[in-house]
């Protein structure tokens, strides 16, 4: 998606570590009319899949997961990171390891909003090791859920996850798939639209 | 607001320790549909007082946020609960104290996206003792923004953080206000509309 393959060059900044800093758009800040044209273009890769959820997780997806249901007219169900008290015990849960906040930690998301019934859409802002989108996944395991297509908007295409999603047959989209990262600039893979 | 009302009155579930349950539509489930005449709602209340920022906290603030500022053309900036390594230290930053995960925790939010020349409504799912939207107005104190008004879906009415801020000469806009609750269902303080 060139719109935001122009956003990340005018805007992102990388930092040690493979960090890809967006804050100022996707993830801190966030530019309300740019997630409306990525939830179009998620519409427009993945609205003849049957999609009838939209699943994410807290914090960020949640804005992209709500600017694209809206073209979907389906509802989002986000998966929690920390349990609380509004949660009823009867929760799936996976385990998942970010290396943004440098700890373990479970996700949780109650059993009544995913059943074998659904077909789900998956959304996040960033694909790097994968590990939350495989806590996301074991989570649609244990429901019985089909996972109809994977969105990502921003894939670190030198990192494993996304290529390992694809070779295990996952429709994955993601928007813009950076190749190579430094401080002197990053480059995206080419991609068909 | 009739239409949130009624789905409270519907699917709203009464827990023990005064908990509002509405994981079905607002902050796990997200009914989209809902949150747009949410934000349409907020818009017509809030589209004359020169808002130019949307400022929420994570994680169920953020979906009104985004279908709300849909309709006010404006960036959202949401705080976070917790500290990653893709925020700078150049953060604002408050603690909050969370009955609904019983703890306390720091918000933050980086400097460069609130300032003074910034004049923010604040939007949140609940407002209860009104602890976290403290914190977001000691950050908006720090930043020396302007607040233009504080819109909330759900108000306790009986307990003190709303009318502690109406007290404060904010204009606060619940769109459901609970005066009682319990087991047996609840009432909703009576508002012009």
């Amino acid at each position: 998606m060139k719109l935001l393959e122009q956003r990340i060059l005018q805007e992102g900044q990388v930092r040690p570590g493979n960090v890809l800093k967006v804050d100022c758009f996707l993830n801190h800040q966030l530019d309300v009319e740019l997630l409306d044209q990525i939830g179009v273009e998620f519409h427009r890769i993945f609205k003849d899949d049957g999609i009838n959820k939209i699943l994410t997780i807290e914090a960020s997806g949640i804005a992209i997961a709500c600017m694209t249901a809206r073209h979907f007219n389906v509802p989002v169900v986000f998966a929690k990171k920390a349990k609380s008290k509004n949660i009823d015990g009867d929760v799936y849960t996976s385990k998942v390891h970010s290396y943004t906040y440098g700890r373990d930690y479970d996700i949780t998301l109650a059993k009544k909003f995913l059943t074998p019934s659904d077909k789900v859409l998956i959304l996040d802002d960033f694909l790097a090791n994968g590990k939350a989108m495989k806590g996301l996944l074991d989570i649609c395991k244990q429901s019985g859920c089909t996972v109809g297509g994977i969105g990502i908007c921003i894939e670190k295409g030198f990192q494993p996850g996304g290529d390992e999603l694809r070779a295990a047959g996952y429709k994955l989209a993601s928007l813009a798939i950076v190749s190579e990262m430094s401080d002197t600039g990053l480059t995206f893979r080419e991609q068909e639209d």
